[in-house]
């Protein structure tokens, strides 16, 4: 009976959750069609319908039934470990309710207000490359979030508060470790590979029809594990991967006729996301074990196929042959070391989404001590420009020239996001972390890519990583899988591994 | 303190109704999309979706504070009459909400579940030609559907009910009438008429590229009036219209290489219901006032723009020699004249989405006749080719040769919509109607359709009788701008016309 009764209150439970999960579904898709095919003037309508989804995944999220049943299901369940399906979901559910009780509804009205004129400020700073503009804003936010994390509680750090938003159970010390360990080795690197190989500096600059890039990209997406039938491809400003539900989880890009990589390497990344989202098992969807783990583990997907699979040797040794076919008489002259080389180019630059895998994860350092001393008080708003423009000097060398190409060149902030950048240097660690356990895993895995055949990468992934959920946290899983704990060695090893290897030619 | 407290309640109504009205408009996203651009794979998802917002829409709609709200302000409105907004939102409200009443939620969900299966089979028989494939089915939603007209009430005919939902106020004697009136006139017609014109039977023959089908098309209907910034084409199999939204109204079509006057007089029907949508009153968005009228009513304008317009010497007086320079080579030879009766040949034939302006209405009385025996219980199901085939040799002198080419070929009953097929009659008797008022009101029409000049068409419609929303019922708004209560006389008196400037070539 008492048993009985679990199932039947933990049936219900989970079939509020699946209704937040179809409800967070239509709303992606409202977004999608935002970016992708919404009329112009459409705005305002779809403003009030995704208002109103919100406001019914709020009001379901946090209704006292759901509360109590959570409560009393989690007390109830056995074992308490992830061996146990219910307990997973248990364990999230509580989690997301938990934060979100200790949070008051003001609060959260006021950020969202806050972010959404943030976010129009930001944009026109940037434009004039003028932070005043934003300032204010920023300050209010950087209130707000202090706020936020102080409801939320923490043990040492603030920041540890907002971080485990974006990455649960991470610390502001474990990845500030992870950081000291990292950022000497790539400065050293960097002093080392910086414009290097090549004299073409700037990428290819060529003549790629937008047909022929799809066409390729298609193929690559299709080998890499994407199923173009419950996906599809899509042309936007700001490229995003978005999961709609089972069966239709797609992707954006954007494409520039004169280099072909970018679109490329942009569609692999947005397909390492996708993947990922197809893979989750369909049976689990609307619960926890139907979930990504993470972003840093959802980052390290997209990396690992846009840069560690995507920018390798025996990559290109199968793909240089046929963009050559797609692309007739534009690479007759590129030689497998040059386009290698041109690929791999490091030059310090402004720009994070610009910047190559070498000075990427400085720009993120950079951004991390940058909103941990904001979120800590140690920093006002109005001084960052100065500290930003200093640790920028000390790990590039270079002088910011203005704001635009500083402090004001990212979104993020303006949606009051503090603790998400480190989420992509954590995608880098753990991709690279992945990348050596299959290299233990599959005997002669260059030899497969050099042939295109990318299944026994999928299929590591699927059984390894995807198929999981939300079972174990991060760290737990990249423990599992790799038998280390987290750890910026191998990306070390692995970079240091990528430019000797580019440097000798082999 | 009464009037503010109705105030209140009036608000607390509209709310609810307003959130109701974005549900339904984010299910047409979702429809809309399904139809477009939804990966293969995405249906399950897209169904459990689409199920979820139809329980939240039914939730809202059914709440017993809704009934209350709605109970006690219909009482307190004053005055009673079209003139005053609150009452106008309460009539309609309370229509809806009465129906609903009527009808037990097991019937509702037995009808939904047997229109699903019933749509399955339904197609299946099509492709077969074999009606006992899908009799059974058949038979069970007449059944369910009579009694369905048991439970909303009705004086003479259980029809009427049915009827009463697309059409409010009319009824099975009003539509008989209507009927009675004009079929004898359309088959005097034909029998003058068919094949008379022209030895191009089958329409175009050409080579029109469909990326210039495009651009003819986005230019009559930015003509028109259709707003491509609140709007969009997209390709199709079954072609509709749809609101998202204000300023988001979205049209389909289905592209013939071969002949571009398919397409082209597809998108200027569907963007006839389009600049309806977009041109009722948006700041009524969420109430009747900001609602279509009728079925009928929305076919009018649909028909006006595909036929009355669109197929006339002075539009193609304008737009034949457009026409020429996007198709360059392809309507070298064609004359207006031979042009004209092309696209107004008339003939006998099978299927009523074929059908030409003459022959159209005659299809539809077929289906009312069988429909109403069906739900008078007059006529057996299973005796319906026999029914059927007898009215067809009576109407079009030819024998059906299969089920597929008769009562096999629409969608509608497989989907429960018995009452549904008048309202396309309705709507080219009114389209006449608003014709005569029109060249009533507008001097000079014709001189300014052969100038491409339609805004005062397009004026004239808005101001007379899409900026009213839902004021008026059908029947009242026609009589209201036209002076003349439904008749099919000017529909007659415009087809005889018609009829008679392309045989004398005027």
């Amino acid at each position: 009976m008492s048993n009985n009764s679990f199932a039947s209150r933990f049936q219900e439970l989970k079939n509020i959750f699946q209704e937040i999960t179809h409800l967070r579904g239509i709303r992606r898709l409202l977004d999608w069609d935002q970016e992708t095919f919404m009329p112009q003037k459409g705005g305002q309508n779809r403003a009030e319908q995704t208002a109103l989804l919100a406001s019914l995944i709020h009001e379901k999220m946090t209704s006292s039934r759901t509360g109590e049943l959570i409560e009393e299901l989690f007390e109830q369940v056995e074992p308490k470990g992830p061996e146990k399906d219910e307990f997973v979901c248990l364990r999230e559910w509580k989690r997301l309710f938990d934060r979100q009780k200790k949070l008051p509804a003001s609060l959260v009205q006021e950020l969202s207000r806050q972010a959404v004129l943030a976010h129009r400020a930001w944009a026109q700073a940037r434009k004039e490359a003028d932070l005043s503009i934003f300032l204010p804003f920023l300050q209010r936010l950087v209130e707000l979030s202090r706020k936020k994390a102080d409801c939320l509680g923490f043990d040492s750090s603030p920041y540890d508060a907002l971080l485990d938003e974006y990455e649960p159970g991470a610390t502001t010390v474990e990845i500030e470790e992870l950081f000291l360990e990292l950022v000497p080795a790539l400065k050293t690197l960097l002093s080392r590979v910086q414009g290097a190989f090549s004299s073409r500096q700037n990428g290819l600059s060529g003549k790629f029809p937008i047909g022929a890039q799809k066409v390729l990209a298609k193929l690559a997406v299709d080998r890499m594990g994407y199923d173009l039938r419950a996906g599809r491809i899509d042309t936007v400003l700001h490229p995003f991967s978005t999961k709609i539900g089972p069966g239709d989880c797609r992707i954006t890009t954007r494409w520039n006729e004169q280099d072909f990589t970018e679109a490329f390497f942009g569609v692999l990344h947005e397909a390492g996301h996708a993947i990922y989202s197809q893979n989750l098992p369909q049976e689990h969807y609307g619960t926890p074990l139907g979930e990504s783990v993470s972003l840093g583990i959802h980052e390290s997907q997209s990396r690992f196929w846009e840069n560690i699979i995507g920018r390798s040797r025996p990559f290109w040794k199968y793909f240089l042959p046929i963009s050559r076919g797609i692309f007739p008489g534009e690479l007759t002259d590129m030689d497998l070391d040059d386009f290698l080389r041109i690929i791999n180019r490091v030059k310090a630059s402004f720009i994070r989404v610009e910047a190559d895998e070498v000075t990427y994860n400085l720009h993120v350092y950079l951004r991390f001590v940058v909103e941990r001393e904001l979120i800590e008080g140690k920093l006002s708003p109005k001084d960052i420009p100065e500290r930003w423009n200093g640790l920028f000097k000390d790990l590039f060398s270079l002088d910011v020239p203005n704001d635009a190409l500083g402090c004001l060149q990212d979104v993020h902030w303006s949606g009051a996001s503090f603790g998400y950048f480190p989420t992509y240097t954590l995608g880098n660690i753990y991709a690279a972390m992945f990348l050596k356990a299959i290299r233990r895993d599959v005997d002669q895995m260059e030899s497969l890519i050099e042939r295109g055949e990318f299944s026994l990468l999928s299929d590591w992934l699927k059984k390894n990583i995807h198929c999981h959920g939300q079972r174990y946290r991060a760290k737990e899983l990249v423990e599992k899988v790799t038998g280390e704990r987290p750890s910026a060695l191998p990306l070390i090893e692995y970079l240091k591994g990528k430019y000797t290897g580019l440097e000798a030619g082999e």
